[in-house]
């Protein structure tokens, strides 16, 4: 149990922040929760200058204490127990169910993230033993591993306050791999993020991590926002939300006199692909499943199918319709996305060639708890007109009816980057299907075959990513074990006596782990 | 043998440009070698549209294939024979013994990315197998590969027109991974380039590799490189030269619509510390190893040691400056550089502490054929004035006397990114050196002990790049078999048919590679 006191959290201290008021509403009521202060510049300031200090301390923490770490803060978070679902479900309307499942995997991903730490493989630690008497140059010693590169900034969404929040996959990743965090956090849920910080206050103390590792800036400014990317002592950007929002970001990083990188995971519209045989073969369970994926979360999901091709079939499009006309009408996240939504679906069917399937005259006047959505287009229209894959955040999907197999590959070839794309398909398919892979291969981060793209396992083998603009840069994941590589650099040392080298690296192995050893893999110390 | 024609190279066919003319000279006689012509946004568009169209056969080729390519490119140059290194050293003036092991190093490179694209264990293939019983809810199925992203420009540098020109790293591991490739040709060497583009042209021809893989634009246009970076079918750049055009290329690909990864190496001062004992110890060689450091390649290195830190003793600095004025002086790579070169001296030698120890009147005269300077200033003047941070590139060195060991800690804490720092010590002095060591590890990618940065070594434990401005992308390396990992993204293929997926995560592991399944590596079929 903590006592809100709609504070931020600056290395060890709460504070009242000088900056102009925001307030958190309950999107099912409407109800205003609490008052907040923005965080200005000299906030930002105190939080960067503090992680810089922290970091000389925090990076040179031995495996087992930042693994201790991670794990106390999994605890800490289970401890708040009630108060966390609560608040956070009164922040954001998601619902008891919802909520207490994305904890279970936030607590999960914290202690993979630990587990990883621990055994310290995940350094890439690399050996090239020196070879004196090579010809015409002796060949030097070298041994190379991954490093933590400095304060990161992280920016919480608002579609998962526990998965993508304050103490989400992008702040942990980087605790883990020995970097401290600046979280600005999501102004739609305030107190979930502060309860977050009161975890982190209790787990640094536990720990003995330096407080300067972690500050929680609260804010809706986008003052706030900028300032923050700007500060030199940052060295990387974290962030999950709107192409809007994390161009912006990426922009004013790209124009710092020293550039730093951006991890914007920025959404997508995640087409999903039906092939005639699927269709024939399983069409109308195909359409409820595809109906129920839309309408998870209120479709606030990044992996949300935005767009659905199949071939022209209107028994399909009325299936979904229906299925969708029939599910539960829920609330969206806060009042600015509810409108947002809104004006997106405004703006599809402004088009001639879009067509509302299951409308309904009450759109404008309940934006925070907007009916499920099916459009429905022809490929011809899809492809005359781009901003057909911009994304609508929330329950809509757009269904493309196509002529023929080639308006597939042309639609597939047309498409923007994404996350994810699925099909569904039968062997009868293949010849369409290889063709449609081979331009989804350079689009999108994922493909499913015959499955949809929300529920994002989290292993080793997922990629959560995808080209811009789905990501800022397409060769990183913000989920699964992977996720650390963000946050880190090699540093190569050269002829460097034993004691003076990290740990992973030193002659006799003293972590016992994996190395790359003169190409070979082996925990074998070097004689 | 290839009779040179001052044409660019684009998809096969040789062509003539349609822009300005440009100069080729011979450095050391100053005499016109040539007359180019500046490719321009119709030979861009070509080449991008060939590029694109070639990359839908070429990244499906076999792994075989695509190593036969890289042996057949490496045995084409040899076929070159003399005439490479004698059109080169027409354009360079580096010298015969410097190009000729400067090109075993180049062919040395990319027979090694063959055996690692024949190997296919750099795709980092991984699998996580299914579990259907899982509860609460079915774990699918997911298996990722690294894939190629697309054409990629690169530009080579003057200054190793081999191993970083126009089939250098960039090139070769862009090519390796699977990805076409459009180089702009440095002007210093057009013909060089062209040699190279005519082995290409036979390369492909013997592999039946598609046309558009490769392209040559010849040109000094800026207008020409912005073009190049700004066409939206390239979707990444590889860049080795000048902090200020490495920037100038970085900004256009972050105003793109599609924002596009630059990996830059832009060069470095190469900090050298020199403690208190091994001054005592070995002062006199490391002055003598030091000077011979500097002016190796006539100072014209990424590596080359600009700035030496030390305790104050004037016989260290006039030993460094008398073996520097005795060794040879040689020709700059064009008058542009030695121009560049004594601007930037001059520019150093108006600040009131900084003093031209060996000076020599004739600097102004000779650009082209400058003297090997040594400069000294105080760790005060250094640390007041971060100008002197800026790289001089040529046959020049900064020493920077201390009065203390805190001023070591404090230019280390001041030292803006580089690609290498030095430390030459004893045990002795290991309190220092760690104190040193935290410092360094935040500032550069390789740490030499007792020895130079000059002279890279090649092997899995390099990492050559570090945080800006000596790389845009501080978690990259431009040597070494990790230069693969920049032109590639990982794609996660979930519940697919293992007829669809590529060859390397098919059950029956029909390439025979290494892979992580479900945590583990090991080359098992999959059951």
């Amino acid at each position: 149990m903590h006592n809100l006191t709609q504070q931020s959290y600056i290395a060890g201290d709460w504070i009242s922040p000088s900056g102009a008021n925001f307030r958190a509403q309950d999107p099912v009521s409407l109800e205003v929760l609490a008052e907040h202060k923005n965080c200005q510049q000299s906030e930002v300031n105190l939080a960067a200058q503090a992680a810089k200090q922290a970091f000389d301390n925090y990076r040179q923490t031995s495996i087992l204490d930042r693994a201790a770490l991670l794990e106390t803060i999994a605890e800490e978070i289970e401890a708040l127990g009630e108060q966390l679902i609560t608040v956070c479900n009164q922040e954001t309307g998601l619902g008891l169910p919802r909520l207490t499942g994305e904890l279970g995997r936030t607590t999960g991903q914290i202690r993979a993230f630990a587990a990883i730490v621990k055994d310290s493989t995940w350094t890439q630690a690399s050996i090239d033993t020196a070879d004196p008497a090579r010809q015409p140059l002796a060949k030097p010693d070298l041994r190379k591993i991954l490093k933590p590169i400095g304060p990161v900034a992280v920016f919480g969404a608002s579609n998962f306050p526990f998965a993508f929040g304050t103490l989400g996959g992008d702040t942990i990743s980087a605790l883990a791999s020995g970097n401290p965090v600046i979280v600005k956090g999501h102004p739609s849920h305030p107190a979930t993020n502060e309860l977050f910080a009161s975890v982190m206050e209790k787990a640094i103390a536990k720990s003995g991590t330096p407080k300067g590792t972690f500050s929680l800036l609260q804010g809706n400014a986008i003052s706030l926002s900028t300032e923050l990317v700007e500060h030199p002592l940052i060295e990387a950007v974290g962030f999950t939300g709107s192409l809007r929002a994390g161009r912006a970001i990426m922009d004013v990083a790209a124009k710092r006199t020293k550039p730093i990188p951006v991890f914007a995971e920025m959404g997508s519209v995640n087409p999903v692909f039906i092939t005639e045989s699927a269709m024939t073969q399983s069409g109308s369970s195909i359409a409820q499943n595809l109906a129920n994926s839309v309408c998870l979360g209120t479709g606030q999901f990044c992996t949300s199918p935005g767009i659905v091709v199949i071939p022209k079939n209107s028994d399909f499009v009325n299936s979904v319709a229906q299925v969708m006309t029939n599910n539960a009408r829920n609330v969206m996240l806060n009042e600015g996305i509810g409108k947002a939504f809104v004006q997106g679906v405004e703006t599809f069917i402004e088009n001639s060639g879009v067509t509302w399937i299951n409308k309904n005259d009450n759109l404008l006047d309940t934006p925070i708890q907007p009916p499920n959505i099916v459009l429905n287009t022809s490929a011809e229209t899809f492809l005359n007109n781009s901003e057909l894959q911009h994304e609508v955040f929330g329950p809509a999907t757009l269904i493309v009816e196509c002529d023929n197999e080639q308006q597939f590959i042309a639609i597939a070839h047309a498409l923007d980057g994404n996350l994810t794309a699925s099909i569904h398909t039968t062997e009868q398919d293949d010849q369409i299907v290889k063709a449609l892979l081979l331009q989804l291969e350079q689009k999108v981060g994922r493909i499913i075959f015959n499955g949809f793209p929300t529920g994002v396992e989290v292993c080793g083998s997922q990629n959560h990513g995808g080209p811009y603009p789905a990501a800022s840069v397409a060769a990183s994941t913000s989920v699964g074990i992977d996720a650390i590589y963000r946050f880190v650099r090699f540093v190569s040392y050269q002829d460097t006596p034993s004691h003076l080298l990290p740990a992973e690296l030193q002659d006799s192995n003293p972590l016992n782990i994996m190395r790359r050893v003169n190409g070979q893999f082996n925990a074998n110390p070097i004689k």
